[in-house]
């Protein structure tokens, strides 16, 4: 961290901010400009967030150097982490699709699209149990009998299931029927649901928060290895910007990114990202030649018919479609699906 | 809601657009343009939302032309809610004044820091005890003692607490020391903890997703609602954009926006929004000429020694200064402390 | 055009706003919802906007069904638009590959690059003589003379020249040396340099403003084509958001939504979109992937002696590795380079 | 300026940037952390910029510490700019009223509005002869005719015209009447323009980019600076941003972040930033605390028959109760109109 100087800033301010630094047993190291001065503190993280730095006199701004989070830092462990779920594995070369509908309604509707999304090449199903939806007058889910429909299409397909947790008092019997959970985006800074998910050893899909910076993200994947979980897929769905001609702008850039700040795989979900049916083939195949592990797609066997984000959703058709696209794009790019 | 069909569309897709309208109970009412057809809905928002629109064929776009939210809407309540806590009133003409420390640290800190804003004219005290840190490095809060500080200090100046809740599993506590609870930022849309609030009875500071529209406010708002709690103050604290002069950029255009769509009061929070004391006095004097219903600012005995937000918290004369400036623009407006 | 009355608008002002439109010649259609009425507006988009809907008594809102351009629109002409340059083609099957450093410095760095990124497989030469800079103490360009430099590299390789022009009183000079014409992020809504450079008739690039919306770029393609140019392409180039861990947010989804609206080919500047060089092949191959019409790639025989944009600039190998990337990836999307 | 080099970064790569400092003539002063080294380098902030630094191998990023511009920085010149055209001031103690319509439409008019917003009080009369108009089948402006109907409302009022200067080549006919020169939002980074308004030495009220931040606004005074007017009145009218509730976003913090960086006057456009005309009055009264320097408002005397942005003008009563809460609210702030 460095703590840059007023113009014009007196020496006992800048005594006294080593000062400051040397009693929270941190080193200092004076830089003098042209026109400013500049001390650089050495020491652990937490020591140095102890310091109100920025509230001491003369100080302009604090510039950090180091990386706010740890254990889910690339310096902290260099190789790709592989995640594996029965066999089905997220990360490294391994490309996951994981398609469902939005929300669970029916067992006959989980189970078409269970056993189509298979066919065309899916590795995961999902299936929202529990829906956080803008507003109280909307569909919220079926609660543990979605789970149960969603138990039963994995017992016909084989295909694990990614579903979201909402209330720290459901984690026990989400994690009776799910083999990953997720945190949905409105959720990211939801640090109490962070730690409970952790908590459960599973592994989590992290969505970003719609208004989350990448840092952000990855500080709140560190909640979750506090909690107890090292198994984290961080999952980009599109941030808010100015622009609305789609319904958020998809952050491709952020996948190369993450890859260097951290070790855990990135996938994208262009469904939400989008809002829009036709946006999500031409944003997977974005997604997979970027560099992401894999993708979250919504696919309904009636979009029409859909009890939530019928708009977004691909048809069985159209998803088997897109799959016999990103299969040789992905066998280019080296990624096994 | 109107329902835009593509240049194009076919009869068919039109009449089917209007068929399933009708077996929903709507009613359709059609609208040739020059290029496009454009067909008006008729009925209640629960049914509407029922029928997945944009999914159809032939459809472009869905125009929403009434408000989602209703009970917070002005349509609903035409007078201003005014918020009464053991006779400090916010709303109306009422503008109140919530001030202390972002964390509660010390009882020495909470009685200074509640008897001074007192002396300087506050009507509410705040003081965090479960803090939400983008960091789990961070201190996250001294729990219930925290909760007996502030009750302390509510004793020795009947100032009404202001303090934050996080988990659900917590509400019990809280509501026994709180007089009102706040909803911060990061929970704006966990939609799990707008219900429980909600069914305290308790008045609500609800602040604003800082990646969170209006309307999303106002649909957050409308969850406490049917949570049980009709008492909620709305709290701009600023929002994400691509400016980095300040922390968030806070948007003051927000105050008229609201009090033409709901109710309820609205107050501003500076110290969040800005990040820096030094722009607190002039956003605090522009939200009150602005419109706001109350101000919610951090204050600290010493900010230098602050556990967390030292640089954005006012020491004790700072906010004095403040307030002296507070009261006069305040009187030429017609609103009182 | 919708014109939505408020709640409780009356009857005269209903009739006002009809009696308005039919007096300037257009057709009104009324529409009685269950708490609002809307007003369908029939006629020519130059007429309707000459009639101040949203200021009239009791409007609460103008919502607009057709879109404000026309010639760059899809309804407008059905078939891609496909621009040739000398035999070298951009949009409909064909994938343009435009390369080359930020700005003009020597005739060896010229001749260099042009030799080396044809060899790789670039098929238009890019370079700046007129270097728009935020800060007027940085580099300006070489002018004249570096146009120069650009016509002698292109007298050796066949590479057609894209070079940017700034000033409404450079046009015969830079249209002297150009084969297209640049017109750059910041002058994106510079409707004087637009109007100017259609006039020329040549093929221009119109970068996309970094505060610009989708359709804003088409309103200023279609100032192009009122000066007289309809040899338009469209380029994304990355747009200001929160997010800093890159320089700008590249907005890939903008390819299918602008694809959709209008005719005009698009293409992709992954080095300004993302100010780093290390993030500019995963970016270029994903931009391939969302289906746009070609790249605008820096590229420096040398980048750490760049005089701008040495950051974002490949080296040679660099280059050439990634075309090797972008072949295979092209020729299953069906795409030729 | 900060040199932060990666983790892991060898000794040569270290020395290397040292060297390549040192030959452009700048000091270097080396500073190891606990995991980072960072390099801070002293010299005149041209010499700075011609190193390619983010390029050097090794090198992780770059932190700048001096402020990029020079001229209009309160470092340079201690005191407030006071600006005195024809003894209207505007800066230091004296709040500057520019009222008018958007567009000068008609002698009568011209001469209406400026007559009654002198009385109610403003000190400046605005009006566009050329205006910038997203689509190029809107109406765009009188052109030298509404030049001479500006000058003639003045011969009536006294009041000093501000007008809009979009084309290089209109320079002398601008400066034949106006008394001051506006650069539009879209113009705020036309670099040559900016250059050329400067070498007229009137004073120039310079509109902040929609998507610029604080520091490039001032970059872009610096251009003006540099083409030879000191005389710049910065202009706050709003940012883009997810939010859609008002067409603007109006970031008023950027008030004390300009008086802090700067010593150029900034006034406020509340009409352009919100675009609706019954949130002007607030957020008027909002610039005003917020420590604006000035106001520059649309005013209209029938707004209903504007030929532009009649929905963001005041009627002429509106006005003049908007002046009657400006003077006794600049009276408590110790503001003189």
């Amino acid at each position: 961290m460095m703590v840059v100087m007023r113009e014009g800033a007196t020496e006992e301010q800048v005594e006294h901010v080593i000062d400051r630094l040397e009693k929270a047993g941190l080193g200092a190291h004076l830089s003098r400009g042209q026109f400013k001065t500049v001390i650089g503190v050495i020491g652990e993280r937490e020591a140095i967030s102890k310091v109100p730095l920025e509230a001491l006199p003369g100080v302009e701004s604090i510039i950090p150097i180091q990386k706010p989070y740890k254990f889910v830092s690339r310096e902290f462990q260099g190789e790709d982490t592989v995640i594996d779920v029965g066999g089905h594995l997220i990360g490294g070369d391994n490309f996951a699709v994981i398609a469902g509908p939005c929300s669970v309604e029916t067992e006959a509707q989980m189970k078409l699209a269970a056993r189509k999304v298979k066919e065309a090449g899916a590795t995961f199903l999902r299936g929202g149990a529990f829906k956080p939806r803008t507003s109280p007058y909307s569909f919220q889910g079926l609660g543990e009998s979605g789970l149960k429909m969603l138990a039963t299409a994995r017992a016909e397909t084989g295909l694990p299931i990614v579903t979201e947790l909402l209330d720290v008092r459901d984690v026990d019997i989400v994690c009776e029927y799910a083999d990953v959970i997720q945190i949905g985006t409105r959720n990211m800074q939801n640090f109490i649901l962070l730690l409970e998910a952790g908590r459960t050893g599973k592994p989590i899909v992290l969505k970003r928060g719609f208004g989350s910076t990448v840092d952000e993200l990855l500080m709140a994947a560190e909640y979750v290895v506090k909690g107890g979980s090292t198994q984290i897929i961080l999952c980009e769905r599109g941030i808010r910007t100015f622009e609305k001609a789609t319904r958020n702008t998809l952050d491709l850039s952020m996948i190369p990114i993450v890859k260097k700040l951290s070790h855990l795989p990135v996938i994208v979900d262009p469904s939400h990202a989008t809002g829009k049916n036709e946006l999500v083939p031409p944003m997977s195949l974005a997604a997979l030649a970027a560099g992401a592990d894999g993708l979250m797609i919504e696919v309904h066997p009636n979009p029409e018919e859909a009890w939530c984000d019928g708009p977004q959703s691909l048809d069985l058709p159209a998803f088997a479609e897109l799959m016999a696209m990103i299969k040789p794009i992905a066998a280019v790019l080296g990624k096994k699906i």
